[in-house]
């Protein structure tokens, strides 16, 4: 059922992407083909999954938040452009193809970067009549705090400074909480947003993914470690061989596991109160433990 | 006079940059070093200023203005660090100071370029008690349309994948309207909005940026061709020496000195019925086809 529903908001949002895209022509084609090719590349769209299931949890429908998932995506896809060139992590393969650096150049790579976070603002702001100014305007706030040097490309530069260092527990905790944990909390926060939540509802969110993001990324540690290359979509080993600094390398593989259900029971815990609404979140924090890749 | 009142703009953006950045804190001080390196480097705050300009050309206030001027020094600063990546233009001088990557390292400046870019959009959407939420969002959208991949980051796409190529005059027009235009043309409409500009106030602004960003790239293009090194910041005539497409280069250097006389006089013209109050834009199309750099 949990599957169903991704699958419906992956093609959903798919379609927006599609649709939203197709109607963009600039001077440089390449450009605009290395920005349809970044994104529409047969992602999992987790991060707009989450935008719809927060609003759907929070009583909203999906029509207000379609701009939202789509702008999140377009955020999530430039991280990974940038991220995978030659002067970054320097990854030739993304999901099984090319990264957009190989498959086009490297100067279209970083604009194609550019454009694609540019575009997210730029379609936060489009005039909408499903939700009022003032709210677009909390949205376009939440997601440049979450996604510029307050968060993602804080944690980030975190990082690829932090290759072969010895990390403490809090340190590699911050790092993942601004590199990855921001954007997952503010996908849900802006679904939030588009339904015009209530207090209760952004909270419990919010604790819910903190919860959620910390369990994303304990998993992708041990799916680097435990997963192989054909599912993953990239080598397996690739943060070990880099000597990065995992969740599995500081506390173990058994500890991490134990980790992954605590977290999964603290994710269902704070969506207790709100009873059936939740089940699609639940659902989910017990799959992002158990999936494969 | 209007050396000084540029000199005011210039201060004035440059001490709420300042003030705005030392209140960010992230995991990686380093992120913020390069930030900061590459925002309060001694640029001319030529977009601020028009900006500045505009919103007292509407009757408006500084303070209404501050934030908009703000985040279009943030987007063009980021720009500039990214087009000296050397998987882009390659450039080790800025302003007769090392580029970013060269004074940090290259996975550094494509972060702060990232962050910069974010910031911007983070500034224009932070609550404002001077301006309706409404009129923020309209300079979000406004803003993210000139940068993105329908201006700025477009015309800089095509201008790479030009290089050695024979353009037309309507080509290289359109590229740099889209690279150095759009900004132009934004930083006016911003500040109009911040002020709540009439039709007609924006729609001379409009006029004016058009002219005044056309005068601009042509006097850039004419002083890489007769500067010198030491005044321009960078090594004269790199253009030449990349065999970069350029308005002399296409026209000849004399038609290229009486275009920009012609330009000069469009500007002064749209601003003719508003009076004393276009004194200062008006100086300004002067100063811009005078500037020696």
């Amino acid at each position: 059922m949990l599957t169903e529903l991704l699958r419906n908001y992956r093609d959903r949002v798919e379609d927006q992407l599609q649709s939203r895209l197709s109607e963009r022509s600039g001077l440089e084609p390449r450009l605009q083909d290395a920005m349809r090719y970044s994104l529409l590349n047969g992602g999992k769209r987790m991060r707009p999954a989450l935008v719809y299931l927060a609003t759907r949890f929070c009583r909203g429908s999906l029509e207000q938040a379609d701009t939202a998932a789509c702008a999140i995506e377009a955020i999530h896809s430039y991280s990974l452009v940038h991220d995978d060139l030659p002067a970054m992590d320097d990854d030739e393969l993304r999901r099984g193809k090319p990264t957009c650096h190989i498959a086009f150049d490297e100067a279209t790579a970083i604009l194609a970067g550019d454009a694609l976070l540019t575009w997210a603002f730029e379609l936060l702001s489009q005039p909408d009549s499903t939700i009022t100014a003032q709210i677009q305007l909390q949205m376009v706030q939440a997601l440049a705090r979450a996604a510029g040097d307050l968060g993602m490309v804080d944690g980030q530069a975190f990082d690829l400074n932090s290759v072969g260092k010895q990390l403490t527990l809090v340190q590699l905790k911050a790092m993942h909480s601004a590199k990855t944990g921001a954007l997952i909390n503010v996908a849900l926060e802006l679904g939030a947003l588009s339904a015009e939540a209530t207090e209760a509802e952004t909270e419990a969110l919010r604790q819910y993914g903190t919860a959620l993001g910390l369990a994303f990324q304990i998993k992708d540690d041990l799916l680097d470690i435990e997963g192989d290359t054909a599912t993953l979509g990239k080598p397996q080993g690739s943060d070990q061989a880099r000597n990065k600094p995992t969740y599995p390398a500081l506390v173990g593989v058994e500890q991490c596991r134990a980790w992954l259900i605590e977290l999964q029971q603290e994710a269902v815990t704070v969506l207790e109160p709100f009873g059936s609404r939740s089940q699609a979140l639940v659902a989910l924090a017990q799959y992002v433990i158990d999936r494969d890749h």
